[in-house]
Protein backbone atom coordinates (compact mmCIF):
# COMPACT_ATOMS: atom_id res chain seq x y z
CA UNK A 1 0.00 0.00 0.00
CA UNK A 2 1.19 3.24 -0.92
CA UNK A 3 1.23 5.73 2.14
CA UNK A 4 -0.13 8.31 0.89
CA UNK A 5 -3.36 6.14 0.11
CA UNK A 6 -3.23 4.98 3.97
CA UNK A 7 -3.10 8.80 5.45
CA UNK A 8 -6.66 9.65 2.80
CA UNK A 9 -7.85 6.61 4.92
CA UNK A 10 -7.20 7.73 8.26
CA UNK A 11 -7.99 10.90 7.29
CA UNK A 12 -11.34 10.33 8.79
CA UNK A 13 -12.52 9.73 12.36
CA UNK A 14 -15.17 6.92 11.59
CA UNK A 15 -12.59 4.77 9.23
CA UNK A 16 -10.11 5.02 12.28
CA UNK A 17 -13.27 4.01 14.72
CA UNK A 18 -14.07 1.43 12.42
CA UNK A 19 -10.28 0.05 12.49
CA UNK A 20 -10.08 0.51 16.15
CA UNK A 21 -12.96 -1.72 16.53
CA UNK A 22 -11.87 -4.45 14.04
CA UNK A 23 -8.56 -4.59 15.98
CA UNK A 24 -10.54 -5.59 19.19
CA UNK A 25 -12.72 -8.32 17.05
CA UNK A 26 -14.10 -8.84 13.44
CA UNK A 27 -17.51 -7.39 13.31
CA UNK A 28 -20.63 -7.26 11.62
CA UNK A 29 -21.86 -4.13 9.95
CA UNK A 30 -24.73 -3.98 12.44
CA UNK A 31 -22.02 -3.94 15.01
CA UNK A 32 -20.10 -1.25 13.79
CA UNK A 33 -23.21 0.67 12.76
CA UNK A 34 -24.58 0.26 16.64
CA UNK A 35 -21.17 0.90 17.96
CA UNK A 36 -20.37 4.17 15.99
CA UNK A 37 -23.91 5.38 16.07
CA UNK A 38 -23.44 5.87 12.18
CA UNK A 39 -26.05 4.57 9.61
CA UNK A 40 -25.74 1.22 7.90
CA UNK A 41 -25.17 2.79 4.83
CA UNK A 42 -22.34 4.81 5.16
CA UNK A 43 -20.65 2.24 7.05
CA UNK A 44 -20.32 0.35 4.39
CA UNK A 45 -19.11 2.89 1.96
CA UNK A 46 -16.15 2.89 4.59
CA UNK A 47 -15.98 -0.62 4.36
CA UNK A 48 -16.08 -1.21 1.05
CA UNK A 49 -13.16 1.72 0.86
CA UNK A 50 -10.93 -0.34 3.81
CA UNK A 51 -11.46 -3.35 1.87
CA UNK A 52 -9.94 -1.86 -1.89
CA UNK A 53 -7.02 -0.64 0.06
CA UNK A 54 -6.46 -4.38 1.03
CA UNK A 55 -7.08 -2.93 4.75
CA UNK A 56 -9.61 -4.97 5.82
CA UNK A 57 -11.51 -8.28 4.09
CA UNK A 58 -14.72 -10.14 4.83
CA UNK A 59 -15.65 -13.54 5.82
CA UNK A 60 -19.19 -15.25 5.92
CA UNK A 61 -20.06 -17.17 9.14
CA UNK A 62 -22.37 -20.28 9.47
CA UNK A 63 -25.62 -17.96 9.62
CA UNK A 64 -23.97 -16.58 6.24
CA UNK A 65 -23.45 -13.17 7.74
CA UNK A 66 -20.64 -11.29 6.51
CA UNK A 67 -18.09 -10.15 9.14
CA UNK A 68 -15.02 -8.11 8.26
CA UNK A 69 -11.92 -7.95 10.16
CA UNK A 70 -7.95 -6.56 9.19
CA UNK A 71 -6.50 -7.91 6.47
CA UNK A 72 -2.93 -6.50 6.30
CA UNK A 73 -0.24 -5.86 9.04
CA UNK A 74 0.99 -2.24 8.12
CA UNK A 75 3.29 0.21 10.11
CA UNK A 76 2.73 3.86 9.04
CA UNK A 77 6.06 6.29 10.34
CA UNK A 78 5.31 10.58 9.26
CA UNK A 79 7.66 13.13 10.63
CA UNK A 80 7.05 16.40 10.15
CA UNK A 81 10.11 18.77 11.21
CA UNK A 82 11.48 22.22 10.06
CA UNK A 83 13.72 20.24 7.74
CA UNK A 84 12.54 16.94 6.87
CA UNK A 85 9.28 15.87 5.90
CA UNK A 86 9.11 12.10 5.30
CA UNK A 87 6.11 9.57 5.30
CA UNK A 88 6.97 5.64 5.29
CA UNK A 89 4.95 2.69 5.19
CA UNK A 90 6.25 -0.55 6.28
CA UNK A 91 4.42 -3.69 5.17
CA UNK A 92 5.14 -6.22 7.87
CA UNK A 93 4.84 -9.35 5.63
CA UNK A 94 4.88 -12.57 7.25
CA UNK A 95 2.79 -15.72 5.79
CA UNK A 96 0.72 -16.52 8.73
CA UNK A 97 -1.11 -19.74 7.81
CA UNK A 98 2.31 -20.89 7.73
CA UNK A 99 3.95 -19.80 11.19
CA UNK A 100 1.13 -21.74 12.56
CA UNK A 101 1.53 -24.79 11.02
CA UNK A 102 4.99 -24.68 11.67
CA UNK A 103 4.42 -23.91 15.34
CA UNK A 104 2.08 -26.76 15.45
CA UNK A 105 4.33 -29.23 14.50
CA UNK A 106 6.93 -27.95 16.42
CA UNK A 107 5.18 -28.40 19.78
CA UNK A 108 2.07 -30.86 18.81
CA UNK A 109 0.38 -28.73 21.00
CA UNK A 110 1.45 -29.33 24.48
CA UNK A 111 0.47 -32.47 26.27
CA UNK A 112 -1.33 -31.68 29.77
CA UNK A 113 -3.90 -28.82 30.73
CA UNK A 114 -0.58 -27.58 32.95
CA UNK A 115 1.61 -27.78 30.52
CA UNK A 116 -0.93 -25.67 28.40
CA UNK A 117 -1.56 -22.92 31.31
CA UNK A 118 2.74 -22.38 31.45
CA UNK A 119 3.16 -22.28 28.02
CA UNK A 120 -0.25 -19.59 27.68
CA UNK A 121 1.56 -17.54 30.87
CA UNK A 122 5.12 -17.64 28.63
CA UNK A 123 3.58 -16.40 25.68
CA UNK A 124 1.86 -13.34 27.94
CA UNK A 125 5.56 -12.81 29.62
CA UNK A 126 6.93 -12.46 25.94
CA UNK A 127 4.06 -10.35 24.64
CA UNK A 128 4.83 -7.81 27.69
CA UNK A 129 8.36 -7.49 27.15
CA UNK A 130 7.67 -7.04 22.85
CA UNK A 131 5.61 -3.80 24.04
CA UNK A 132 8.09 -2.47 26.17
CA UNK A 133 10.97 -3.15 23.89
CA UNK A 134 8.48 -1.08 20.96
CA UNK A 135 8.03 2.05 23.57
CA UNK A 136 11.95 1.79 23.93
CA UNK A 137 12.67 1.87 20.17
CA UNK A 138 10.29 4.38 19.76
CA UNK A 139 11.63 6.32 22.79
CA UNK A 140 15.11 6.17 20.23
CA UNK A 141 13.85 7.43 17.68
CA UNK A 142 12.70 10.42 19.42
CA UNK A 143 15.24 11.28 20.20
CA UNK A 144 17.17 10.46 16.85
CA UNK A 145 14.68 13.26 14.84
CA UNK A 146 15.51 15.79 17.85
CA UNK A 147 19.20 15.20 17.35
CA UNK A 148 18.59 15.21 13.64
CA UNK A 149 17.04 18.80 14.19
CA UNK A 150 19.71 20.08 15.95
CA UNK A 151 22.30 18.96 13.73
CA UNK A 152 20.92 20.54 10.83
CA UNK A 153 20.58 24.09 12.82
CA UNK A 154 24.27 23.36 13.18
CA UNK A 155 24.68 22.93 9.41
CA UNK A 156 23.11 26.11 8.71
CA UNK A 157 25.42 28.43 10.63
CA UNK A 158 27.97 26.16 9.59
CA UNK A 159 26.95 26.74 5.66
CA UNK A 160 26.85 30.55 6.16
CA UNK A 161 30.83 30.26 6.97
CA UNK A 162 31.75 28.69 3.91
CA UNK A 163 29.43 29.49 1.24
CA UNK A 164 30.37 32.36 -1.16
CA UNK A 165 27.14 33.67 -2.63
CA UNK A 166 23.67 32.87 -1.81
CA UNK A 167 22.90 29.98 -4.58
CA UNK A 168 26.34 28.18 -2.99
CA UNK A 169 24.11 27.92 0.16
CA UNK A 170 20.84 27.03 -0.81
CA UNK A 171 22.63 24.13 -3.20
CA UNK A 172 25.19 23.12 0.14
CA UNK A 173 20.98 23.02 2.30
CA UNK A 174 19.87 21.01 -0.94
CA UNK A 175 21.98 18.45 -0.58
CA UNK A 176 22.55 18.11 3.12
CA UNK A 177 18.94 16.92 3.13
CA UNK A 178 19.43 14.29 -0.39
CA UNK A 179 21.62 13.64 -3.31
CA UNK A 180 20.20 14.98 -5.91
CA UNK A 181 20.68 15.36 -9.95
CA UNK A 182 21.21 18.89 -11.47
CA UNK A 183 18.23 19.14 -12.71
CA UNK A 184 16.09 18.39 -9.35
CA UNK A 185 18.18 21.16 -8.39
CA UNK A 186 17.55 23.22 -10.96
CA UNK A 187 13.77 22.41 -10.21
CA UNK A 188 13.49 22.94 -6.23
CA UNK A 189 15.75 25.82 -6.83
CA UNK A 190 14.29 27.45 -9.98
CA UNK A 191 17.51 28.64 -11.21
CA UNK A 192 19.13 28.52 -14.68
CA UNK A 193 21.27 25.19 -15.16
CA UNK A 194 24.32 27.50 -16.23
CA UNK A 195 24.07 28.75 -12.97
CA UNK A 196 23.52 25.80 -10.88
CA UNK A 197 26.37 24.02 -12.67
CA UNK A 198 28.72 26.60 -12.36
CA UNK A 199 28.08 27.31 -8.91
CA UNK A 200 28.48 22.96 -8.44
CA UNK A 201 31.76 22.82 -10.22
CA UNK A 202 33.10 25.74 -7.71
CA UNK A 203 32.18 23.51 -4.88
CA UNK A 204 33.48 20.29 -5.99
CA UNK A 205 36.94 22.30 -6.43
CA UNK A 206 37.05 23.25 -3.20
CA UNK A 207 35.50 19.50 -1.93
CA UNK A 208 32.48 20.42 -0.65
CA UNK A 209 30.43 18.03 -2.88
CA UNK A 210 31.00 15.37 -5.09
CA UNK A 211 29.12 13.06 -7.60
CA UNK A 212 28.44 9.64 -8.34
CA UNK A 213 26.77 8.01 -11.14
CA UNK A 214 23.56 5.78 -10.58
CA UNK A 215 21.57 4.37 -13.67
CA UNK A 216 23.32 6.55 -15.87
CA UNK A 217 22.74 9.40 -13.95
CA UNK A 218 25.21 12.31 -12.35
CA UNK A 219 23.84 12.65 -8.45
CA UNK A 220 25.92 15.21 -6.68
CA UNK A 221 26.29 15.06 -2.87
CA UNK A 222 27.98 16.62 0.05
CA UNK A 223 31.64 14.77 0.10
CA UNK A 224 31.87 11.72 1.87
CA UNK A 225 35.64 11.60 2.02
CA UNK A 226 36.41 15.09 2.66
CA UNK A 227 37.06 14.79 6.80
CA UNK A 228 39.73 12.34 6.28
CA UNK A 229 41.26 13.91 3.16
CA UNK A 230 42.25 17.62 5.09
CA UNK B 1 -1.05 18.18 19.11
CA UNK B 2 -3.51 15.25 19.37
CA UNK B 3 -2.22 12.09 16.88
CA UNK B 4 -6.17 12.48 15.31
CA UNK B 5 -5.59 15.90 14.63
CA UNK B 6 -2.68 15.23 12.72
CA UNK B 7 -4.06 12.56 10.45
CA UNK B 8 -7.51 14.91 9.86
CA UNK B 9 -4.40 17.38 8.42
CA UNK B 10 -2.38 14.50 6.53
CA UNK B 11 -5.83 13.11 4.97
CA UNK B 12 -5.80 15.96 2.96
CA UNK B 13 -3.14 15.54 -0.64
CA UNK B 14 -2.97 19.63 -1.03
CA UNK B 15 -2.10 19.56 2.47
CA UNK B 16 0.98 16.99 2.67
CA UNK B 17 2.01 18.90 -0.80
CA UNK B 18 2.07 21.93 1.16
CA UNK B 19 3.94 20.60 4.14
CA UNK B 20 6.51 19.05 1.73
CA UNK B 21 6.97 21.98 0.44
CA UNK B 22 7.69 24.13 3.87
CA UNK B 23 9.95 20.98 4.62
CA UNK B 24 12.29 22.27 1.79
CA UNK B 25 11.75 25.90 2.44
CA UNK B 26 9.73 28.83 3.81
CA UNK B 27 7.15 30.06 1.11
CA UNK B 28 4.91 32.44 0.54
CA UNK B 29 1.56 31.89 -0.31
CA UNK B 30 2.00 33.02 -4.14
CA UNK B 31 4.78 30.24 -4.30
CA UNK B 32 2.79 27.59 -2.62
CA UNK B 33 -0.39 28.16 -5.14
CA UNK B 34 2.20 28.52 -7.96
CA UNK B 35 3.97 25.11 -7.08
CA UNK B 36 0.83 22.98 -6.02
CA UNK B 37 -1.72 24.98 -9.16
CA UNK B 38 -3.93 25.39 -6.36
CA UNK B 39 -5.77 28.73 -6.28
CA UNK B 40 -4.43 30.64 -3.49
CA UNK B 41 -8.04 31.16 -1.72
CA UNK B 42 -7.73 27.26 -0.70
CA UNK B 43 -3.59 27.52 0.23
CA UNK B 44 -4.65 30.07 2.02
CA UNK B 45 -7.41 28.08 4.14
CA UNK B 46 -4.97 24.91 4.40
CA UNK B 47 -2.19 27.17 5.80
CA UNK B 48 -5.03 28.65 8.64
CA UNK B 49 -5.52 25.08 9.03
CA UNK B 50 -2.23 24.28 10.00
CA UNK B 51 -1.26 27.13 11.58
CA UNK B 52 -4.34 26.70 14.17
CA UNK B 53 -2.94 22.95 14.92
CA UNK B 54 0.57 24.67 15.28
CA UNK B 55 2.15 23.00 12.68
CA UNK B 56 3.35 25.99 10.88
CA UNK B 57 3.80 29.30 11.41
CA UNK B 58 4.44 32.59 9.57
CA UNK B 59 6.87 35.77 9.54
CA UNK B 60 7.29 38.62 7.72
CA UNK B 61 10.09 39.52 5.33
CA UNK B 62 11.84 43.07 4.57
CA UNK B 63 9.42 43.61 1.91
CA UNK B 64 6.51 42.81 4.13
CA UNK B 65 5.63 39.69 2.47
CA UNK B 66 4.51 36.46 4.75
CA UNK B 67 6.16 33.84 4.22
CA UNK B 68 5.09 30.25 6.26
CA UNK B 69 7.45 27.68 7.73
CA UNK B 70 7.43 24.50 9.75
CA UNK B 71 7.28 25.32 12.89
CA UNK B 72 6.81 22.01 14.82
CA UNK B 73 9.07 18.77 15.17
CA UNK B 74 6.55 15.73 15.65
CA UNK B 75 6.76 11.86 15.05
CA UNK B 76 3.67 10.18 14.15
CA UNK B 77 3.16 6.21 14.19
CA UNK B 78 0.62 4.28 12.94
CA UNK B 79 0.24 0.65 13.30
CA UNK B 80 -2.64 -1.53 11.48
CA UNK B 81 -2.28 -4.78 12.52
CA UNK B 82 -5.08 -7.95 12.50
CA UNK B 83 -4.65 -7.10 16.82
CA UNK B 84 -3.76 -4.32 17.15
CA UNK B 85 -4.19 -0.56 16.28
CA UNK B 86 -2.15 2.32 18.03
CA UNK B 87 -1.39 5.45 16.96
CA UNK B 88 1.28 7.58 18.89
CA UNK B 89 2.19 10.95 18.32
CA UNK B 90 5.94 12.06 19.67
CA UNK B 91 6.33 15.96 20.43
CA UNK B 92 10.38 16.39 19.66
CA UNK B 93 10.53 19.28 21.94
CA UNK B 94 13.82 20.89 21.93
CA UNK B 95 14.68 24.46 22.75
CA UNK B 96 16.32 25.46 19.32
CA UNK B 97 17.62 29.22 20.47
CA UNK B 98 18.71 27.57 23.15
CA UNK B 99 20.86 24.99 21.30
CA UNK B 100 22.30 27.27 18.89
CA UNK B 101 23.23 30.08 21.41
CA UNK B 102 25.06 26.69 23.56
CA UNK B 103 26.71 25.42 20.06
CA UNK B 104 27.74 29.04 19.63
CA UNK B 105 29.42 29.70 23.12
CA UNK B 106 30.91 26.25 23.11
CA UNK B 107 32.28 26.56 19.64
CA UNK B 108 32.72 30.37 19.33
CA UNK B 109 32.43 29.78 15.53
CA UNK B 110 35.62 27.74 13.95
CA UNK B 111 37.73 29.90 13.48
CA UNK B 112 39.58 29.56 9.90
CA UNK B 113 38.38 28.89 6.42
CA UNK B 114 39.73 25.66 6.76
CA UNK B 115 38.71 24.75 10.34
CA UNK B 116 34.91 25.53 9.09
CA UNK B 117 35.42 23.75 5.85
CA UNK B 118 36.55 20.41 7.79
CA UNK B 119 33.32 21.07 10.50
CA UNK B 120 30.54 21.10 7.72
CA UNK B 121 31.81 18.22 6.47
CA UNK B 122 31.75 16.49 9.73
CA UNK B 123 28.24 17.38 10.45
CA UNK B 124 27.33 16.43 7.03
CA UNK B 125 28.73 12.96 8.19
CA UNK B 126 26.97 12.78 11.11
CA UNK B 127 23.73 13.60 9.21
CA UNK B 128 24.30 10.65 7.40
CA UNK B 129 24.84 8.36 10.32
CA UNK B 130 21.68 9.36 11.96
CA UNK B 131 20.15 8.40 8.86
CA UNK B 132 21.12 4.91 8.72
CA UNK B 133 20.35 4.95 12.33
CA UNK B 134 16.84 6.33 12.01
CA UNK B 135 16.32 2.96 8.76
CA UNK B 136 17.87 0.37 11.60
CA UNK B 137 15.54 1.48 13.80
CA UNK B 138 12.96 1.62 11.53
CA UNK B 139 13.76 -1.97 10.86
CA UNK B 140 14.19 -3.38 14.28
CA UNK B 141 10.23 -1.71 14.77
CA UNK B 142 9.06 -3.64 11.85
CA UNK B 143 10.54 -7.14 13.29
CA UNK B 144 8.98 -6.35 16.36
CA UNK B 145 5.25 -5.76 14.68
CA UNK B 146 5.89 -9.15 12.85
CA UNK B 147 6.89 -11.20 16.37
CA UNK B 148 3.86 -9.73 18.09
CA UNK B 149 1.32 -10.51 15.45
CA UNK B 150 2.74 -14.07 15.44
CA UNK B 151 2.65 -14.34 19.25
CA UNK B 152 -0.51 -12.91 19.23
CA UNK B 153 -1.17 -16.38 16.85
CA UNK B 154 0.10 -18.10 19.21
CA UNK B 155 -1.55 -16.93 21.95
CA UNK B 156 -5.03 -17.21 20.13
CA UNK B 157 -4.31 -21.16 19.84
CA UNK B 158 -3.18 -21.87 23.29
CA UNK B 159 -6.49 -19.51 24.76
CA UNK B 160 -8.45 -22.29 22.98
CA UNK B 161 -6.55 -24.99 25.48
CA UNK B 162 -7.13 -23.36 28.59
CA UNK B 163 -10.35 -21.74 28.40
CA UNK B 164 -13.30 -23.48 29.89
CA UNK B 165 -16.02 -22.09 27.79
CA UNK B 166 -16.46 -18.47 25.16
CA UNK B 167 -16.80 -15.85 27.75
CA UNK B 168 -13.13 -17.24 29.39
CA UNK B 169 -11.85 -17.23 25.77
CA UNK B 170 -12.81 -13.50 24.98
CA UNK B 171 -11.95 -12.42 28.76
CA UNK B 172 -8.71 -13.70 28.01
CA UNK B 173 -8.26 -12.36 24.74
CA UNK B 174 -9.37 -8.42 25.67
CA UNK B 175 -6.87 -8.92 28.75
CA UNK B 176 -3.66 -10.41 26.84
CA UNK B 177 -4.20 -6.87 24.60
CA UNK B 178 -4.23 -5.04 27.99
CA UNK B 179 -5.23 -4.96 31.53
CA UNK B 180 -8.47 -3.26 31.94
CA UNK B 181 -11.37 -2.58 34.59
CA UNK B 182 -14.31 -5.44 34.82
CA UNK B 183 -16.09 -2.44 33.77
CA UNK B 184 -14.41 -1.74 30.56
CA UNK B 185 -14.52 -5.46 29.51
CA UNK B 186 -18.50 -5.54 30.36
CA UNK B 187 -18.66 -3.18 27.35
CA UNK B 188 -16.21 -4.56 25.39
CA UNK B 189 -17.70 -7.93 25.22
CA UNK B 190 -21.41 -6.38 26.10
CA UNK B 191 -21.83 -9.34 28.84
CA UNK B 192 -23.31 -8.25 32.10
CA UNK B 193 -21.20 -7.89 35.00
CA UNK B 194 -22.14 -10.66 36.95
CA UNK B 195 -20.76 -12.50 34.25
CA UNK B 196 -17.91 -11.25 33.23
CA UNK B 197 -17.12 -11.20 37.67
CA UNK B 198 -17.53 -15.01 37.97
CA UNK B 199 -15.38 -15.97 34.78
CA UNK B 200 -12.48 -13.62 36.05
CA UNK B 201 -12.66 -15.20 39.60
CA UNK B 202 -12.59 -18.54 37.92
CA UNK B 203 -9.41 -17.49 35.95
CA UNK B 204 -7.79 -16.04 38.63
CA UNK B 205 -8.33 -19.11 41.21
CA UNK B 206 -6.81 -21.55 38.42
CA UNK B 207 -3.97 -18.57 38.19
CA UNK B 208 -4.27 -17.16 34.75
CA UNK B 209 -5.32 -13.54 35.82
CA UNK B 210 -5.18 -11.09 38.70
CA UNK B 211 -5.84 -7.69 39.59
CA UNK B 212 -3.78 -4.30 40.73
CA UNK B 213 -5.06 -1.13 42.01
CA UNK B 214 -4.58 2.12 40.52
CA UNK B 215 -6.33 5.25 41.18
CA UNK B 216 -8.52 2.97 43.49
CA UNK B 217 -9.42 0.96 40.72
CA UNK B 218 -9.73 -2.87 40.15
CA UNK B 219 -7.59 -3.38 36.61
CA UNK B 220 -7.59 -7.11 35.72
CA UNK B 221 -4.47 -8.63 33.84
CA UNK B 222 -3.08 -11.64 32.59
CA UNK B 223 -0.64 -12.91 35.69
CA UNK B 224 3.01 -11.89 35.44
CA UNK B 225 4.36 -13.80 38.07
CA UNK B 226 2.63 -17.45 37.12
CA UNK B 227 5.47 -18.85 35.19
CA UNK B 228 7.85 -18.42 38.31
CA UNK B 229 5.02 -19.97 40.35
CA UNK B 230 4.54 -23.21 38.50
Amino acid sequence: MDPAKLLDILGNENRRKIIQLLANRPCYVSEISGRLGVGPKAIISHLSLLEQAGLIECSVDEQRRKYFNIANNVRLEVSVSPYSYTMALQDINFDREKKRESYAVENNGPATRDESSCFFLKLSERLRELRIKQEELAQMQKQLQAEYTELMDKCLDSIEDIARNPVECELLFELLKNEATAAVLCYNLRLHPSIINSNLMDLAERGFVEYTIKNSQQYWKICETGVENK
